[in-house]
């Protein structure tokens, strides 16, 4: 057996010390959705998580491991998803100021959250390059932390402790989780691997966002020119880290058409009544098409989060 | 003090009888939610409840107290929503035949439901004389029973069964529950005054649909000449059984504008993850504005169902 790449309790460390902050979420199963897929299945449910996803445990994680004095000066990031709510949100649970900047086009839901968090919203313009010249700014000028949203190990480590809950309630053959930068699924495989080996660990990604598949086969990091997917949590590229330790740990990457998302999210919203977001139906619909070959086998799928901005005046309109 | 207008045990007997066949749905809690509008509030999860609403607990109850010649002729109604799926899932569970009759512009979604628990599905005109006569035929030809959504002591007792589990789990100020045909509201109002005289039950109703606002005025029951509310399981009229119910134990109605519910749905939806259908948003609305009268204190919320045909394709499209 191939040696740990990390210290087991590195892993154990970080989920002691984010646990009085974190939402313990459920390990739910759904009668219904087994007896279909001919699986039993059973989703853990970051969208219950605080911020409504998996993104709290590795911001406060990341947040925690900084000295005093890092922290103090406050924590910055760039997003115009989850991270940003996670960084928000973790900086005024432990006292600090923070900074995240966004998109001048991010939607005005996403940005009152942040506020709402009790962070400021810097606008910078929508492309990758503004926002990290605008962040280096913010770090340079304020002498605030970068909080990285998966390719850091403090970020990755407090994602970890998902997989870590899971594998506490149940004993599942598979373990599928979503890729964008790869911090929820490293953390997943880095855990598994530790703490039950004979678990496998398959990442799921919209063909629209195929960056992850394609860096596996290429075997470097492979970005993507374009995206195209309802997932937006699922548009960014793979982190250097996070393809290091995916790579290392062999973990197969499976994609999904947009329809097949459709039709996973149309799917869980039907039966289960949790609002997820487009995101976190992609390991859903990876898990359909490769029902077959898990058929009767225990899968525990991570519904990474239910952050979408669902307006009932434009559903019942007219 | 009043005395009861029911003998105890037949409540306690109701929720006994139904106890193996439904889920004990949880009453949980949202700090933000609380905090927001100021009081301690639990929600009763009924969008979890088998077919995804509170119905399948009258319907079960029903079913079940017939005797087992009447129960294996079969079980019908009319329903162009929960109720109709509450019928056909206890009738697959007691493995006996079911009829459900629907309306010709019923959505596919919700016939598809209602065979997919293995009723036979009989369309009728979309107006209420075409659906009683169509009932009344299968009733007439083969001999089926036929379950009232609201207007029956079994119905209601089986309803009744909700607010015991929330007395078991809290002692609440306040019980919330939202008034269509008024099963749900007079179970929850018997139970209450039978356990737990000191808890105030609050009807919540759309403006749109006010027949039991009038009806509590008038005295008697009051039927909407025409309803405009996105709380389509509210547009039913109240009944004579459970309009006297409601009128001996005093159970005051408030109304709420769509406005209100659209707002109600919205906050929902954001901060809970929960996939809760329009009327299940009614009474949450009416909370919003009694909040100040109940600063402070503990209210629980019945949430309904969580039955709506949300289509991502449409979501997502342009």
């Amino acid at each position: 057996m191939k040696k740990n790449i990390i210290e087991p309790a590195f892993l154990s460390e970080a989920a002691d010390r984010i646990r009085p902050h974190i939402h313990r979420t459920p390990l739910l199963s759904s009668e219904i959705l087994s007896h279909k897929w001919e699986v039993d299945v059973r989703f853990k449910c970051e969208q219950f998580q605080k911020v409504g996803a998996f993104k709290a445990r590795g911001a406060m994680n990341a947040a925690l491991m900084l000295s005093d004095s890092e922290r103090n000066r406050g924590l910055c990031t760039h997003s115009s998803g989850n991270h940003g709510q996670a960084v928000a949100w973790a900086a005024k649970k432990l006292g600090v100021p923070s900074v995240v900047v966004m998109p001048s086009n991010a939607p005005r839901i996403k940005k009152e959250a942040v506020i709402g968090y009790g962070a400021e919203v810097i606008s910078c313009e929508p492309t990758m390059e503004s926002r990290e010249s605008t962040l280096q700014k913010v770090v340079e000028d304020r002498g605030m932390t970068f909080i990285h949203p998966y390719d850091q190990w403090p970020t990755i480590l407090g994602q970890s402790s998902c997989a870590r809950e899971i594998l506490e309630d149940w004993d599942p053959d598979l373990i599928m989780a979503p890729i964008g930068g790869g911090g929820l699924l490293s953390g997943t495989a880095l855990t598994t691997s530790v703490i039950s080996p004979k678990t496998r660990v398959i990442g799921a990604e919209p063909e629209g966002a195929d960056d992850a598949f394609r860096s596996m086969g290429s075997g470097h990091p492979e970005v993507n020119k374009k995206t195209q997917t309802i997932a937006d949590g699922l548009r960014t590229n793979i982190g250097h880290l996070t393809f290091s330790i995916l790579r290392d740990l062999n973990i197969p990457i499976g994609t999904v058409s947009e329809e097949e998302i459709l039709e996973a999210l149309k799917e869980m919203w039907t039966y289960t009544k949790w609002l997820i977001e487009p995101s976190a139906a992609v390991p859903v619909a990876l898990l359909k098409k490769l029902a077959p070959e898990w058929k009767g086998k225990k899968v525990a799928v991570i519904l990474s989060g239910g952050n979408m901005d669902l307006e009932p005046r434009s559903l019942f309109r007219g």
